[in-house]
C-alpha cells in the first residue's frame, strides 16, 4: 500500500487534531483514529468516526429496563447477558464509520450486507486508480474438490507463475486500454489533442473485477457484528476475511467488553438443532449413537462432530 | 417538565466532561449536549450524542465524486447541490442521537418512521412514572369540519373544562389502578403484604395513552430530515410538531449548512406536477386557466394555487 | 370474537374468487385465505394475500449457485441446508400479508420488529371500536418473583375479580367518556347538537392500552420466522405468543418444508458459547465439570443445563 | 439475446401454469409473467412473481384510515390523493420479484438501492457465462464536457471503430484466461487433465465489468417507484434506463392506476425551492426578475427556467 503525499497530509492533519468533546471517547480508538492500515496489496482499512463506547450500550439498556437492570451489577455482567439473549437494539446505539479501499470483487460480496450506509467514489465522475489486487502465490489455491465455494490446495510453482502474470497482463492491458479510450491519462493529461475521450461511465466497463476502488462505509455496532461473524469466519473468502480480521482488531479497541462477549458468545459459539441435541444428550449420557435413525444428513453429523471436536466420531 | 434530584445531577455529570477527541465536533451542539429542552407538560428532548458535522457531508461527497467535486468551489455551494438532487448517501454519513420524553400516543405516531434505532422505556420490567399529557387550554381544539385528521376552532370555557377534568380524572384514576393492580407504588412500597401484585407486563394495559414514556432515539440526518419534513410540517399533529420543532431547532446547531439548505429545497419548497406545470406556464404567460381541462381536482388546483400564494386563484 | 355482517359479507365475497394465475400458488394456505382466525377475545389473524411457496426458495438458491446446487439432490435437502447455514437471502424471495386485530399494548411489543410493512387503522382520522382485551383468569398472573419481565403463579379468587373489575370498569370509563368528549358515538350519531366536538387526534388519548387497534402487516419469510423465533417463544408476553401460534400454523400451511426445518433448526435448537462447549465436551468425556472456573455465571450455567435437560447439573 | 433450450423450456412450462387463486391477481401483467424481455445486447428483464394491484393499495387505504376514506368517491381519486401527498405505506403492500440479466457495471450502479431483497448467481460458486455487453454504435458518447457524469457527443467513425474492437478484444481475452486459469470451460470441460484449477471465487477477479451476472430482485411497489424515478431519469446512465424503461412498462400492466399518478406527480412534476417560488411568483405578477439577489446560483436558476420551459429566460 503505497499512499500519495495529498492523502499522508490529509491524515497528518486530521490526526493533528485535539478537540474538546462532552461526548463518550474511546481512547484505544482514537489512538488508530484516521491510519490506514494496509490490506492485500494496495488496500486499506481506515476508522474515520465513531459515536459511543461500550458505557452507550449500558446505558441505553438501562433506559429500557429501568431499574430492572439494578439487578446485574456490573457493565461486563449486563453486556454479557444482552449479547446472550440476542438483545439488539442497546448495541445499535454505537455506531462507526469505515473509509476502505478493497477490489471491487470484494466490494461485491461486501454490499451485499445492506444495512449499512455507503459511499463509493464513482468511475462515472472520476478515473480509477491503476491498482489492482494480485494474490501472493500462497494464497493462489486451486478449486476445493469437495465444497463448491472453497479453495484446496496452493497451487504449484509453474501454474502459479501462469496465473499471476495472466492476471497480471490482463489488468494492465484493459486499464491501458481504458486510458486510451477515455483519451486521458489518471493524471489528467490528453492523449490525443485532436480527439475526444469515450464518457467515463462508458470505459470502465473495460476493467477488470480486481481493479480497487474505495468507499466509506458506516453501520451501527450490531450490524458491524452480523458483518465480522460472516466475513471473519473461517469459510469466509481469504480477500474479504483480510478486512474483516483487521476489524475484528478496531472492534477490540472501540468496545473491549462487547468484543469479549462477541468472541465467546458468537465466534466462538455453535449451534445445536433439535435433533443435534438429542445426539448430544445421548453422548453425555454414554448412550451409543448412530447416523441412522438420527434424522442428521452426513454432512450435518459432521458438522455437529466438529463443533464439538469429537474427531474419532466423523463418518 | 420536572427533573428528579438524579437526572439533575446524571445531567450535570455528562456535561462536566472535559475529553479529547481527533474526531471532528460541532461546537454549538455541543453546548447544549445532554440538556433537557421541556416539550409539552412533561416532556423532555436531550441530544445525547452525536457523529460528524457539515464537513463530514462534504468529505463523503468528495469520496464519491473524486475529483469531479472540485468544480463545486465552496462546502455550502456542494451541500446545497447534494440537497437539490437529492443525492443521499453523504447525508447519511452523520448521526444523531437523543433522549425524549413523550406521550405514548404520540410515540405509536413517530414510531412508524422506521429507519431509526430505537431502545424505549419497558413496561414490561419497570413501572411507568405518573405523569400524563393534559393538552393547554389553547389547543383543545374541536374536529375540523372539512379535514378528517384535522383540527378546527378552539373549543369553549365550559366544554373545555369539562374535557380537560375528564382527561385528568381517567389518567389519575386509571394510573392508580394500575398501581392497586401491581400491588405496589411507584417507589416501590407495597400497598398490601399479604397480596400479590399483578405482572407488570398486565397491568400497564389499564394506562391511558396520554401516559409518558421515554427512549433513545438514533437516526442518520438523512432520515432526520425525512421525519422532521413531515412533523414539523403545519399538517403534523400539533404534540409531535412541538416535538419536530425543538430538533429542527438542534439541526441547524449541529449542522448549520444543511439546515438552511434544507429549509430552502425541503421545508420551504413545494412540488408541481405535470398538470399543474401546465397551469403555472399559462399563469406566467398571462393566458386564461381554468379548472375544467386542466385535469386537476378542485382540492388539488387550491392547494397549488396556495403553494405560489395566489388566493384570488383559489375556488 | 364477533365480526360485523359487514366483514362477514366482505371475507365471504374475497374467498368466492376463483382467479386464474401463472403463479405459484399454495394450496393449503389458499382454504383460509382471507379467514379471521380468533385470537385473545375480540382479536383476530387474517392471511390476506401472499407470493411464492417452497419452491421459490430452491428456485431462488439455484439462481445464486448455479450448476452448484445440483449436488443437493432434494428441495428438501437444500431448504435444511440453508436454513442451517443461515443463509438469509433466498427466504427473502417470498412474501406474506397479515390483517390483525389485537390490543394496543401488544401492538407497542409487535411494531418494534423494524422490517415490516404496516399500515395501521388511525385514530386521528376514525373513531375506535368499543373492544378492549380483558384477560380470562387463568391468564391472570402475578408478577414474578424471579424473572423481572416474567409472569409467576396465578392469581386467586377474589384478587382476580378485583383485577378483572378494575380492568373493565376503566376501559369503559374511559372509552364512554371518549365518546362524550368526541360529542359522537361509534355509530357516528351526534350527541349534544349543540356542541362541538373534541378533535379525534387529541380524544384517543383518553383511551386504554388494552383497547384494540387493527393492521395489514406486510413482510417477506425471513422476517417472518425472526418475528416467530422470538414471539412464539415461551419468555414473549403470552397475548403476543397468541398471535405469534397461529401464525406459526399459517407458515406451515403456507410453506411446509420450511417449517420443519425452522423447527428443527430456530425453534427447537440451541445455541451454545465457547466457554459452553468446553463443559459439553467434558461432559461427553465423562469429566468433572464445575461452576468455578467455567467463567460462567451461575445463572448462564443453569441456562446450560436446561437447554440440554440436564436437570441433575443445576445449582 | 439468446436463450438457451433449457431456458425456453422452463419459461415455456412457467407459463403453462393454470393455477386457481382466491388472491386478486393483475391480468396484464400475468400474460407476460415469466417472459425475457430483451435488454441490451444479451440481457433481460423478466417478471417472475406478484402481489397486489391498485385495489391493494386502496384496501390498505381504508384499514387505515377507516370511514374516513369514503369521502374519496373512487379508487382512482384515492390513490392520486395517496401520491399527491406522499402517503406512503398503501403502497407498500404490493411486492413483485424480477429476473435480470445485466452487465457487472450496471448491477454495481443497481445494488446501491438497499431496499430491495437481492440473489445473484454467484461465481464463487459457478462459472459465468461467456457473455460481455458491447455497446452499439450510436450509444458510444464521448464524455460531457460540461456534466462530469455525463455524455457528450457520439464519437465518429474511426474512433468508435476502435472503441469496439479494445472492448470486444479485451472481455474475450480476459474471459479465455479465466477459463484458462480454472483449466475448465463453461461447458464443463476440462482443458487439462494434469493440473488443477484456480479457484473460482480468484479467477473471476480476472473478468472485465462489462461481463453479465443475472440476479432475482424483488421489490416492494413504493421502492420499485423510487428506483424507477430515478433510473428512468434523463440523468440516469443509458444502460440503466434501458432496464428501467422496460420496468416502467411492467408497472403499467400491473397497477395502471398507480402508474398514471406516478407519471404524472413524480416523473412529470418538479419541485420549486423556497427562493424558487418567489420568482415564479413574480413572473406570474409579470414583475422583472434578475439572478442577481434571487439567491440562486446560475445553474440552478436554469434548473428553474427548463423545469417551467422558460427558454427565454436561461442566462
Amino acid at each position: 500500500m503505497k499512499l500519495t503525499k495529498e492523502q499522508l497530509d490529509e491524515i497528518k492533519n486530521s490526526q493533528s487534531q485535539k478537540n474538546e468533546t462532552k461526548r463518550v471517547t474511546s481512547p484505544e480508538l482514537e489512538k488508530i483514529l484516521y491510519e490506514a492500515i494496509p490490506a492485500l496489496d494496495h488496500g486499506f482499512v481506515r476508522v474515520i468516526d465513531y459515536m459511543g463506547d461500550d458505557s452507550s450500550i449500558v446505558q441505553s439498556a438501562r433506559v429500557s429496563y429501568g431499574k430492572g437492570t439494578k439487578q446485574v451489577s456490573t457493565d461486563k455482567g449486563l453486556i454479557k447477558y444482552l449479547m446472550r439473549h440476542w438483545h439488539s437494539t442497546p448495541f445499535e446505539m454505537c455506531e462507526i464509520k469505515y473509509h476502505i479501499k478493497l477490489p471491487i470483487f470484494i466490494a461485491r460480496q461486501w454490499i451485499r450486507h445492506r444495512t449499512a450506509n455507503v459511499n463509493e467514489y464513482s468511475a462515472r465522475y472520476s478515473i480509477l486508480d491503476k491498482e489492482f489486487y494480485l494474490p501472493s502465490k500462497e494464497n493462489l489455491a486451486a478449486q476445493s474438490t469437495s465444497n463448491r465455494q472453497g479453495r484446496g490446495e496452493v497451487l504449484e510453482g509453474e501454474q502459479a507463475n501462469k496465473v499471476l502474470e495472466l492476471l497480471k497482463n490482463d489488468a494492465e492491458r484493459t486499464y491501458d486500454n481504458y486510458e486510451t479510450m477515455l483519451n486521458e491519462r489518471y493524471d489528467g493529461s490528453i492523449i490525443n489533442e485532436n480527439e475526444k475521450g469515450l464518457a467515463r461511465e462508458l470505459a470502465r466497463m473495460n476493467l477488470t473485477l480486481n481493479t480497487y476502488t474505495q468507499w466509506y462505509w458506516k453501520t451501527d455496532l450490531l450490524n458491524l457484528m452480523n458483518f465480522l461473524r460472516l466475513r471473519a469466519d473461517s469459510h469466509a473468502q481469504y480477500e474479504i476475511r483480510v478486512y474483516a480480521d483487521i476489524m475484528l482488531d478496531t472492534l477490540k479497541k472501540w468496545v473491549p467488553i462487547t468484543y469479549e462477549a462477541f468472541m465467546d458468545y458468537r465466534v466462538g459459539g455453535t449451534e445445536v438443532s433439535a435433533k443435534g441435541k438429542i445426539i448430544i444428550q445421548k453422548l453425555i449420557k454414554g448412550e451409543e449413537i448412530s447416523l441412522e435413525g438420527s434424522g442428521l444428513s452426513k454432512r450435518e453429523w459432521n458438522e455437529l462432530m466438529e463443533a464439538f471436536d469429537l474427531k474419532d466420531k466423523l463418518i
